[in-house]
């Protein structure tokens, strides 16, 4: 009966995983959800259901359980009150543990019917995830439907289909026949692929499931059963998400246990010692570098571990032929989620001689107050500000706006915007400020956040060897360069691979530096400070499993 | 001309590779390089040459430089009084990063045909590698002219092969086009494969080349130049390595210090200076845990480690239908090199009422006595035994065998065997002792060398247990299990898949649980404290490059 529906899962979305599969080597554009919040898609009637669940999720237990946590606070202003059931470590590992055998002995190719089915019903439900995302992260509603739903379900099904990939390199068994004089020794060898352990997914509070898919998922497809650590301040993302594939795993006969959900408080917190135990065989983790830096060294060494800490994204202006639209596009990616994606600028180097541009050279200050007034343009609009910037995931961001202000000269000042419908949202658009170089203790740290440095560089060649280190040093998952000259292109192409970092260039209309797409764009280098793996190549689930080998002499 | 010369190198010896990338799917018998060292195969004065030309190397620099170093002494007697030019780590790294740049930015095909022509070579002069190996290792001729030589070689050919399936995967140039309403987006998006960093391989004193030739090759192979930090012990196998790879770097138009020689002193080691140097991108170590685990501890949260410590291979036995193969065959894998292979076994599970055979019942204590009465049978003759044996790497093995004595009962004593033509050779046949299963601080840990213990277990099913509980906790790269039982060797597959372990199954032939071959057999598994990883499978490679993507809106 089992058997038959997971025949049946892997049959209906053999061809989706196929085409991802065929995708992840193309790196050809390729989605498998789409990304349009139209109700020609989801169905008329789905935004006011999700509304309606999302309401029906508040003020409650999510669970049952006799100890629940639970303190999410929307960014946007009201207090969730759901509160979610805790177990501690002890108990977590022994479920995870009896329930893994049932998931490691499945075939591949039924582990992927489940993970795809639970990627489909994720993204039948992404318009209740995106409340679930915005009321959480504090991202306006169009970001979190579109990164919290389809995009990180892209993002997960990459990850399934790399395992694949992986998996399907494996044979499962062969006569090894070595000639041995007039002799020849025979061996049947058997392998198989044995997952790592449990796996633990530590989530963070500003993409929980595009972030946290990617981990889960290759997880799950590798064999291992997964522990989700949920962010305190984000739990109801990867809350929907683990129910959904608790209840797929239930429905394909296998124990909801391989998928468990572990929401811990900041007082109490489990991500240490969940990582530290030794049933526990992988760590993902997205967050800072501080408790990054303590995975590094207390985790590394004794199991694979997958980070996405922080890093200082550069920009280098050199020239463009479109200023008016590298403007208006430099602006969007200072604004979008106020400056809180991890892939968002934070130093713009510029020559203290300015650009050439189309109509001629623009000065240092004129770059200054063309891209403020390319911000103040596209935030002049409430509504439309609201959509872009959302709001500010966490207080503290506030404090860092207001230290920032004495780094330099501010070009541009941050303030707040009028949220409407939300007169309680904590905002804040872009600072700029303007530095010089040497003013490294201002712009060589990441400042997470709407703040942005304007840096002033002698030419365009100390900007690029300035921002190339910087990645070096400190870390970057993007870099932007503009420019006109292609000899100036392919030294910021030499110089940023190096560094290991996705460039983008003279991006002046809608596609934006922020912006990674699963198949094609690989999210995180791991060769530089900002994070160990990327998202996703073959690195990233190869080490999740390990190979089993049995040989005995062959039958006569 | 270096290109023509590149392609032409490649080109020779592409039909190589691909049957190597080949078999390392299939998992079938594969070889590149003979291991019979026979002269028809070698050239009929190969034997004499090589031998003339270890004598050319005695006494003297093995290279002009002003710091020389190197104390090799022979296990089979005489102190070889080479010396090797040595450099402090800041010049060996200044040396590499200029090197590096050019090795990077040529394409794979033209890196493999060096990696494969300088395996040629390598395999040309296997002989001569053999002296080496033979003088500084302390393995019988034979063995170290196949595992110093054609097997470290097809271990070296695997991991290219493994390097290019992975480099193959990444695409060069894309145009990705994104439906956005009427319009596309496009983007034409370049993806680069760039190296970690220099490669620091540090090799071990038993298998210098086999041990080392997998991070060399899969390093040079995937673009980062290499500094060999060979075991003090064991410098001159690695330094006719180094010396080949930088003949034939010249001979193609790349600069020889792609690879670089560091040999030092025990008295002022570099290892791990260079590990924690930044510009050090990936290590590779063979060796003790405890450098192992200093390696884990400072290194594996900022860079690829790769690593093969240590373990306490199991043997369990339940029955068999040919017990004098058994004790043949088990007799021969105890005396093999002393017991200094890493696949060895130490453990050797039995239980109290002994084990079923194809003439009845045998007694624990007949099993015992059979075994050493095995052991004595083969080493019965000095010539024989020479060859087998070996001699004892490290004087300090001889004291564990002295202190193992006390442990238990001993059933057959070490000894010394008289090794014809070297009277000073630091010979030990194999000491077994028999303990109880409650006896863990004799047999629970890693006792390097001749030294094995019988273990008196309640039955065959905690003889499985004990030995797959021991393998999680303190690691084995090998297990061996004797079943006339089909369901007692499923179980057994299962326990060891399970501890990360590869096993094989009544071997009572001429194969051994101690081989380990190129193509077919995965040796490490990661999985357990023996290593971080594997010989060769996908995530040995997969973390030596990252993928550089630059992306740009497409012309129009």
């Amino acid at each position: 009966m089992a058997g038959d529906f997971r025949d049946a899962l892997f049959a209906k979305h053999r061809a989706t995983l196929e085409q991802a599969m065929q995708a992840a080597r193309s790196r050809a554009y390729f989605s498998a959800y789409p990304e349009a919040p139209s109700g020609r898609i989801y169905g008329e009637t789905a935004k006011a259901d999700a509304d309606a669940g999302f309401a029906a999720l508040l003020a409650k237990p999510f669970a049952p359980g006799a100890r629940q946590v639970g303190a999410e606070v929307s960014p946007w202003g009201p207090a969730l009150r759901i509160t979610y059931p805790s177990e501690d470590v002890a108990t977590l590992v022994a479920r995870a543990e009896e329930a893994a055998p049932a998931w490691a002995e499945a075939s591949p190719e039924h582990r992927a019917g489940v993970c795809l089915e639970i990627l489909h019903r994720l993204n039948r439900d992404s318009f209740l995830m995106a409340q679930a995302v915005m009321h959480t992260t504090g991202q306006g509603w169009a970001m979190a439907f579109q990164a919290g739903g389809p995009h990180a379900q892209d993002r997960g099904l990459e990850a399934v289909a790399y395992a694949m990939e992986e998996l399907g390199k494996i044979p499962g068994a062969v006569r090894w026949s070595k000639p041995a004089g007039k002799e020849t020794l025979n061996l049947d060898k058997t392998f198989r692929v044995i997952p790592r352990g449990i796996g633990l997914v530590i989530g963070c509070a500003t993409f929980p499931t595009w972030n946290g898919y990617p981990g889960l998922f290759a997880d799950l497809a590798t064999g291992n059963a997964v522990i989700v650590k949920p962010h305190p301040a984000a739990i109801l993302p990867l809350a929907l998400t683990v129910r959904t594939a608790r209840a797929v795993l239930a429905e394909a006969g296998f124990p909801e246990d391989v998928v468990q959900l572990a929401p811990d408080t900041a007082d109490a917190p489990l991500a240490a010692e969940l990582a530290r135990h030794p049933a526990i065989g992988i760590v993902d983790f997205t967050g800072g570098p501080a408790f990054g830096g303590w995975l590094r060294t207390h985790v590394a060494g004794a199991k694979p571990l997958h980070t996405e800490e922080a890093g200082i994204n550069p920009v280098v202006l050199h020239s463009t032929a479109d200023f008016a639209g590298l403007c208006r596009n430099l602006a969007f990616s200072l604004s979008l989620y106020s400056g809180q994606m991890c892939t968002a600028p934070q130093n713009l180097f510029v020559p203290s001689g300015g650009i050439m541009t189309e109509s001629g050279p623009k000065a240092f200050d004129e770059v200054a107050q063309a891209l403020a007034a390319a911000v103040d343009a596209l935030l002049a609009d409430p509504a439309r500000a609201a959509g872009v910037l959302g709001t500010v995931q966490n207080p503290a961001t506030l404090d860092r706006i207001a230290a920032a202000r004495g780094l330099g000269r501010v070009v541009r000042d941050s303030g707040t915007v009028e949220m409407p419908g939300f007169a309680q949202a904590r905002s804040a658009t872009p600072l700029i400020v303007a530095v010089e170089a040497a003013d490294r203790a201002a712009w060589g740290e990441e400042r997470f956040g709407p703040i942005a440095f304007l840096i002033r560089c002698k030419d365009a060649d100390e900007a690029l060897a300035l921002a190339a280190a910087s990645v070096r040093e400190k870390g970057a998952i993007t870099a932007l360069v503009h420019s006109t000259d292609e000899a100036f292109l392919q030294r910021a192409e030499t110089a940023f691979a190096r560094a290991g970092v996705a460039l983008s260039e003279n991006l002046c209309g809608g596609l934006f530096v922020n912006q990674s797409a699963a198949f094609s764009d690989y999210h995180v280098s791991g060769a530089n400070p900002a994070g160990t793996s990327c998202l996703t190549d073959a690195a990233f689930v190869a080490n999740r499993f390990h190979i089993a080998m049995a040989r005995r002499p062959a039958a006569a």
